[in-house]
C-alpha cells in the first residue's frame, strides 16, 4: 500500500523553506513567534498549502487552522505547530505540520480510500508566549484554555483574547474550538527529537514512550551577607556556597534512571565582589515520565536541601512553582507504529520526550503517540537547528504508514 | 603618665554622634560617601575640632585633612578616614579620625611634651568610589596616585581630579600631598574589627598582624546549553554544574589556615528555567597576610578548575583581575602596642586584619600598626554596624598609650 502512497521529500523540503522565509525583522534568523505579523502571514500561505493538497481548510474560535480530508468519524489526527522561540529554527514545529500535508497529499495522489476522516492541525501557538502560556491552540481543543487564560496579558497590556482574535478566532466563543472525545480515532505528531539521543544511537526514528512530566521548584538560601575580608570562614553562613551543594545534589538526584534535573537560572546577592551572598534564588525543574520518580526526587531533595541548610546555618526553603503530569504515549499507537516501522524497513529507538508538545493536551480526547526525528548534535531552540533530509523523509514516510495503519485496524 | 592624659569617652561619643548626622538624604540611614555633599560639610565641621583639639589645620593638594601638634620631625602619625560606603554605618572610619583628635585633645590636657611632631590625619575617601579607586589621600600621601588615577571618571564623565579640587585639594600639584619617608616615625590607625573575631574571642582590643593581600580572579566556564527536557544527564556540558563544583573548591581551599575565600557573583547565561546554562561567570577572591597562601591557593585553584573543566568537556579559565599585596604590620609598633595594653591592662588578641586600609598605604613611608575594636555580631558597612562604649572608650585609650609608648622609644 505504501508504494501507492509515496512521500515525496522535495515537497516536504520546498515547503519548510518556503516557511522558514516568514520571519520577524530583527529577530534573529528564523524567528517567527505566535502572533507576529510573520506567524499571522505565514498561515495564509499554510491555508493554501492545505487547500492544494485537497484539504478543506477552517480556523476554528481558538486561531487553530485545520485541514480536513472528509471521511467517516472519528478522525485520525495529525500536526503541530509553526511558531518557533525567538532566535530558533526551522524544524521544531514546521515538520510536523508540513508532514501532515504530504500525507495528505500522499493519501489523495495514491486513490487510497480512508475508513477515517484525517485531519491535519496547525495548532495555535505551542511555544512558551509573551502571556506566559505555551499549547494555546491545543489546550482549547481539548477543552483547557479557561477564560483565566484568555485575560492574561502580555507587557503592552493586550490581553491573550485579543491576540487570538488577531490569529483569525473568536475568543468569545472559545468552547466551540473544544472537540467531543468521540472526533478522535488517534492523535500522531511528527517531531524533532531535539536532543542527542536518536543520532547517537544512530537511527533515523525515535517511538515516544512517554511526554515527562516537570515539577518547578524555585530554592532559596537565606544566610548572611558578610564582608568578604573580616569575615572567618568558620563564621559564614554563605548562600551561595550552600546553593552550589544543591546544584550538585540535584544533577545526581536526576542522573539516576533517564530523568533530567537542571538549574537553569541563580540570582545571588548582594552580588558585590567582597561581599559574602546572604540570599541566592535557584530555579530547578526535574522531568520524568513516572509520577513516582518525580515524587520521590522533589521529596529527596527537599532532604538534601534541608541538610545543607542547617549545616550551614542557612535558612533553605524548596517551593514547588509548577507541576505537569506525565503522559504515556498509547499502547495501540506504538504498536502501529512498530508495524509500520516494520514495513518501511526503519530501524527505531524507544526514547521518552524531555519536551512538552500538543500531544499532551490532545492527550485529554484519545489514544496519542509521537514520532521522532533526529536532531543534529541534539540542538534545537536555535539558528542551527537542523535534521538531515533522509529523517526528513523517513519520519514522514513513518508518518504517513502509522496512520495507514491505525486506519486498517 | 596615662592618668595625665585621660581619654573622655563622652568626648569621643559626641563628635561620633555629630559626625554621622552629616548624611546624605534619600541614601540610607549614615552614608556619607565621598565628594557628597554630606561629606564635604562634615570636613568642614571635623577641620573645626581639630582646631578645638588645638591642631594646626591644613589640607593637602589630595584633599587630606591634616591636623598637627607641632614636634620635632620625624611626626608620630594617626588617623582613618570619614567617608562611609552607601548605607554604611557610623564607626567604619571616623573612629580612627576622631579617636586621633581625642589623642590630641589628650596630650594637651596632660600637658605632654611630646618628642615628636603628633599628626592627626582624615584621609580622603578610603572607600571604594564611583570612580572606581579606594584610598584616594593615603595613596597620594605615599606618592601612589597617579595621572593616570586622576583622570579616571564617574559614570556623568566627571574626572577624579575635579571631585578632589571640589574637596579642597589642588590636583594639578597633586605631587605636593606626598610625604617623605623622613617625615614618619611610625603610622597607627583605629579602626573597628568589621569581623566577629574580637567578639567571640571576649577581648576589647585587636592588635593586627597585617593587612591580607587580595587576589581577585574571575571563573568562566563555557559548556554547551541546550534544551533542560531533551539533553540526557549523560550528554551534557552543563556550566553552572561546573562552577557550583568551583564554588565549593574555593571555599574548601580558603578553609586552610586563617585565609578566607568568597564567590560573591555570579551570572549564568541565558539563564532560563528551561535551558541548561551553557556559560556561567564566577567572580572570586582570595585574601591572606601570606603571599606564599595567596600564590599556592591560586595554583590550587587553577588546578582544580582545570580537573573541574576537563571532567565536565566545559572549557574552564582562570583570568587574574587584580592583586594586593599582603603588608605586615611593623614589630616595633605591635611592641609597643602591647606594652601600651599591659599599661592599661586591657586584654587582646592577634588577629590577621581581611580588609584593605589606609595602613597599606603608609606603610611605604614608614612602621605602620593597626589596633581594632570589637564590631557587634562583626557587622559592619550596613546602618547596624556597632561598636559599644565600653570598646570606643578601650580602643582610644590603647590609640594613645601606643602613641606615647613610641613617643618614648
Amino acid at each position: 500500500m505504501i508504494g501507492h502512497a509515496a512521500v515525496k521529500l522535495e515537497r516536504v523540503q520546498a515547503d519548510l523553506d518556503a516557511l522558514a522565509e516568514f520571519r520577524e525583522p530583527d529577530q534573529g534568523v528564523w524567528t517567527r513567534r505566535v502572533f507576529s505579523d510573520a506567524y499571522l502571514r505565514s498561515r495564509e500561505w499554510l491555508a493554501e498549502r492545505m487547500r492544494e493538497a485537497g484539504l478543506e481548510v477552517s480556523r476554528d474560535a481558538a486561531g487553530n487552522l485545520i485541514g480536513v480530508l472528509p471521511g467517516p468519524s472519528p478522525a485520525l489526527v495529525t500536526g503541530s505547530h509553526t511558531d518557533t522561540v525567538a532566535d530558533g529554527g526551522r524544524f521544531d514545529g514546521p515538520l510536523g505540520v508540513l508532514a501532515a500535508i504530504e500525507v495528505a497529499r500522499c493519501v489523495r495522489e495514491g486513490r487510497l480510500a480512508l475508513r477515517h476522516e484525517l485531519r491535519a492541525v496547525d495548532f495555535l501557538g505551542e511555544e512558551p508566549n509573551e502571556f506566559g502560556m505555551s499549547c494555546v491552540g491545543s489546550r482549547a481543543i481539548a477543552g483547557n484554555l479557561t477564560r483565566e487564560h484568555l485575560a492574561l496579558h502580555d507587557a503592552s497590556g493586550r490581553t491573550l483574547a485579543d491576540a487570538i482574535a488577531t490569529a483569525g478566532g473568536d475568543p468569545s466563543h472559545i468552547e466551540k474550538a473544544t472537540w467531543p472525545t468521540s472526533d478522535v480515532r488517534a492523535f500522531v505528531e511528527l517531531h524533532i527529537e531535539q536532543g542527542p539521543v536518536l543520532e547517537g544511537a544512530g537511527v533515523s526514528i525515535g517511538i515516544v514512550s512517554g511526554i515527562a512530566g516537570i515539577e518547578r521548584l524555585q530554592l532559596t538560601f537565606e544566610g548572611e551577607a558578610g564582608h568578604a575580608g573580616t569575615t572567618p570562614m568558620g563564621a559564614r553562613h554563605d548562600a551561595l556556597a550552600a546553593a552550589a551543594e544543591a546544584v550538585l545534589a540535584i544533577e545526581r538526584l536526576a542522573s539516576r534512571g533517564d530523568g533530567v534535573g537542571t538549574v537553569g537560572r541563580i540570582d545571588a546577592k548582594p552580588g558585590a565582589l567582597n561581599v559574602i551572598p546572604g540570599h541566592v534564588d535557584v530555579w530547578a525543574e526535574l522531568r520524568h515520565t513516572s509520577k513516582e520518580w518525580l515524587d520521590e526526587s522533589r521529596r529527596e531533595l527537599e532532604h538534601d536541601v534541608d541538610v545543607i541548610g542547617k549545616r550551614r546555618g542557612v535558612k533553605a526553603t524548596v517551593t514547588a512553582l509548577s507541576r505537569t503530569d506525565p503522559v504515556l504515549c498509547s499502547d495501540e499507537v506504538r504498536a502501529a507504529m512498530c508495524e509500520a516501522l516494520d514495513q518501511l524497513q526503519l530501524e527505531s529507538r524507544v526514547l521518552p520526550s524531555g519536551a512538552g508538545h500538543d500531544t499532551v493536551q490532545m492527550a485529554y480526547l484519545g489514544p496519542v503517540g509521537m514520532l521522532f526525528v533526529p536532531s543534529v548534535g541534539g540542538r534545537s531552540h536555535c539558528p542551527e537547528e537542523l535534521t538531515l533530509p533522509e529523517h526528513l523523509e523517513a519520519g514522514t514516510a513513518a508518518l504517513l504508514a502509522t496512520l495507514l495503519v491505525l486506519d486498517e485496524r
